[in-house]
């Protein structure tokens, strides 16, 4: 695999991500630099950075990464959905309404403009899933439970309105039951549809109940670029899963960052819910 | 059309439809006598009623029906989602699991099962569709606006998608933008879909804003049998698709309730949204 060659270059975004990708490159002995950018980088990873820019000051970061001439440039962890602050911070810096309009869409548009800048550099991008496929999901059963047959019509289901949804920008993610699809994810995310789930699955006499085999199914779509868009679970997808009623989750097998392995396999086991990994196709 | 003949026997569910659909008959000058469900019909409905029945009396319906030999029987409002009180009652009265579970789930199985029954015994089912051709919306443009080029290609995304969704138990509706899909509705309904896409095209620097071309899109199934499952919107909805920040609604002509057309399209004009009837195949 390439990503077992030269030093990366990590530019570090907002969240938890990239310290676990750092810490997956230790562990694998990979060298790196890490290119941190202001007001998105935690403090921890600010700590090692190499080098600091500002959102969207593209020549800074076309210089910085010349001069470091990686082997790859790793993106990790985001930049989308910036503060208004920022926002208007970069409005002063670009005065680029395309550029603006791509961040104020919250997106990843944005991203994928800045990916597609650095190949026209002469820069390899590399996603999180090639340079530390340790942090993914593993393929079959996760945890101690298995899903029962109900459950496994359930994941039928959601995995056939996945793929049919998948030439549409929606999201990858459903609560579905073996006879109904409970929610659909939009743009607000997984907790927030799980949320709803939670409320249409948990009323009395409602569409469902617990034991009706309610899975969340999360899958790339046909063909994501996981370097710009990484479906992920960790132990509060898990926690949110239990309280909307789910027997367990479905995930696209290393398609899917699964944080902090160990804590979110735990509590899948703890709750009773399955967690499993399905073979997809790229 | 058929529904010119005979008398006929409309089963008065919850709600304002069998109002309607009365009132519908009464223009057209076509007899009917009413069948009221103790606990679901309401009160102007009550006061016209030929006979009661309690919700699940199947023999009591049946023999009712029989007398009448009406030309065909046209269901009307709502018998699903019945209160705990209901269920509760219905359970003394019918010790059958399946009906029960069919009750609980909340969704259109009870009302087919009743529909499957009355044809077992002969009788003809007429939906609201076939019987009160004027209280659908019609094709094109039923109010003063229009949809722009944005929003038309909002409208085709929209109509693509739930195509796509089609041979899936999910909602009937969407809120699209030319560029992305802002929310699919789930068992919630439209109102509460609507509620949701005003958070996230609303909030700054969202997905979206108003002047971006979202349009609710309020398609029938592919195959759908409307006589169990009619879509509807009123002005209501409409001040929600505006609040959400919509510029307009598409819904399938001659396959969409419009309650109170004359308040609906006088709403969407006020708010200076685009109402607009598609031709869809049945």
């Amino acid at each position: 695999m390439d990503a077992t060659a030269g030093p990366l270059a990590l530019v570090a975004g907002a969240g938890r991500l990239p310290e676990l990708v750092a810490a997956s490159l230790d562990r694998a002995g990979r060298p790196f630099r890490v290119l941190a950018v202001r007001g998105f980088t935690e403090r921890a990873m600010r700590r090692r950075a190499d080098a600091v820019v500002d959102l969207l000051d593209i020549p800074g970061t076309l210089r910085i990464l010349k001069a470091w001439a990686p082997e790859a440039v790793v993106p990790a962890g985001s930049v989308a959905r910036p503060s208004p602050a920022a926002l208007l911070n970069a409005a002063h810096a670009v005065r680029n309404r395309d550029i603006l309009r791509a961040l104020a869409g919250g997106d990843d548009r944005l991203l994928r403009a800045v990916l597609a800048l650095l190949e026209e550099n002469g820069h390899r991008v590399l996603g999180v899933h090639e340079v530390a496929p340790d942090l993914l999901g593993q393929a079959g059963r996760l945890g101690r439970h298995a899903p029962d047959q109900e459950a496994e019509r359930s994941i039928a289901t959601g995995r056939a309105m996945l793929a049919a949804l998948s030439p549409f920008d929606v999201g990858q993610a459903a609560v579905v039951t073996a006879e109904r699809v409970i929610a659909v994810e939009g743009p607000e995310g997984t907790d927030r549809m799980l949320a709803r789930a939670r409320t249409l699955l948990r009323k009395p006499f409602g569409y469902g109940t617990a034991g009706l085999g309610a899975v969340l199914v999360k899958l790339p779509k046909l063909g994501q670029d996981l370097r710009i868009d990484l479906p992920a679970i960790g132990p509060r997808t898990i926690d949110r899963a239990a309280a909307a009623g789910c027997a367990g989750l479905a995930i696209g097998a290393s398609h899917t960052l699964v944080i902090d392995v160990e804590r979110t396999v735990a509590a899948a086991d703890a709750a009773g819910l399955f967690l499993i990994g399905l073979e997809v196709t790229p």
